[in-house]
């Protein structure tokens, strides 16, 4: 009954005049219109992992790419990887910062697959790298675009992937003191309240994550990382996502008690229509 | 014009209506009858990555997983990750193979999102572990079920993921030769002939890899590693792909000079009719 009200709703012609029958034809078996593949747009959020480029974070450890084999010397080729769960392009799970907080291997697609909006701070970030995203840059977005989606993924277009591979990427000061964009505790806190980030939802952004650089105590990490919620990192390509309507799905190996991986980030937006 | 027959054939209710002002209003801004995420449902085909269970392919390199920093005292906990490009579920580029094949980081989304047809030789597999499928194999599905979509990814599901972690998936007989199901070259053949593997497609496999476990010449692979073709390897979960009318995304890390690498090879099938 629910199948056919959905079917209902969606009202894809062809469909309304076999609704009478659907008891006899399970929904799943009605043809779509066009191939599914037509149906939808998907791009990439993340950077290529090259050892080259990639700023690694502070602390993190090394990350390397080796050539393990040849196809001229072995019949195939292939390079042995060496990285931190946390390299380049990458999405966090709870217990990246939550002690006894949920492990990749104990999330499910659901929790990594989001309707998601971008907020475009570009203005701001470019003006002032310590900007903090504030409610009312949030309550900005929703009188243009309407309500973020509940359990969503809130996206930051600050702008620093155009900084990918330079200094300007960390942008640490005389004092080592990194310096990027991100979200204030108090708009992260405003999220939570809404149901934005419930049970599910990430915060995602095209810095080292949601802090501030001048956070040394990562408060909205803190505050992001409890039940299924996700981060999203060091993203790229985010013209590709649009403000709202679309939808981020993570993709990356599901390492056993992992505190996420590098991966690739999709976009994913209907081809025809939003 | 073409955005236009698009949403025609579409023919949404409600959108219908709208065609004749489209020149007026960008076929992107025509809101879908439900958010994009319910007319998804998207599920993993991959294991996860765990040293204690993944076969390793006799002589790929060391998978390790090692706690790099914990929240106690480091105040973040992330894993330090030494693993092949082609260790646990992945896929490969034509590199793999190919000398001078395109590497990952010269694919693009296009090459990782293709239409998927699953090919079900589950029996067959069990009376025979060197059972490769035929030509008559795959018109016997093309008969029930239609052509197989040029482009497009053809899944091989033999069961061979419920052997997974044990000796019975690399199955090496007393001369440590493995037993492995696949596919036959002709039939592979017979794709690239009728352009399922074209400038693009994929064949994909519960096992690990398209090639029979007694063809130590990789016929299979040498023929299907070629311009963008590409391959997915150690899949599970197949029940979960349709025998048509799905789509395959690849997301894992891009690796500079990738040969492929580990990563979640997700199932997508619309959620209301297909």
């Amino acid at each position: 009954m629910q199948r056919r009200t959905v079917l209902a709703g969606l009202g894809i012609a062809g469909l309304a005049g076999t609704v009478g029958t659907m008891a006899a034809r399970p929904a799943d078996a009605i043809p779509l219109p066009l191939p599914l593949k037509n149906l939808l747009s998907i791009s990439s959020l993340s950077h290529v992992n090259d050892p080259a480029l990639t700023p690694i974070f502070p602390g993190d450890p090394e990350f390397v790419l080796e050539t393990a084999t040849t196809v001229a010397a072995d019949g195939y080729y292939l390079q042995y990887v060496r990285q931190g769960e946390h390299t380049g392009s990458h999405w966090g799970a709870p217990a990246h910062f939550q002690e006894g907080g949920l492990t990749a291997d104990r999330l499910t697609v659901d929790d990594l697959f989001l309707p998601a909006v971008r907020i475009d701070i570009r203005e701001q970030a470019a003006a002032d790298a310590d900007y903090a995203i504030t409610i009312d840059d949030l309550s900005a977005f929703e009188r243009a675009n309407g309500p973020i989606p509940a359990e969503g993924a809130v996206i930051a277009w600050t702008g620093w992937a155009e900084r990918w591979g330079t200094p300007a990427y960390v942008n640490a000061d005389a004092d080592g003191v990194t310096h990027q964009p991100g979200f204030s505790v108090e708009a992260v806190r405003w999220l939570i309240d809404r149901g934005v980030l419930g049970e599910r939802g990430a915060l995602g952004i095209d810095t080292f994550g949601p802090d501030l650089g001048i956070d040394d105590t990562y408060e909205v990490s803190t505050i992001l990382f409890d039940r299924r919620r996700i981060s999203l990192e060091n993203l790229t390509n985010l013209q590709s996502l649009p403000p709202t309507g679309g939808c981020v799905l993570v993709g990356s190996t599901i390492n056993r008690n992992g505190s996420g991986a590098p991966g690739a980030i999709y976009a994913i937006t209907a081809a025809v229509g939003r």
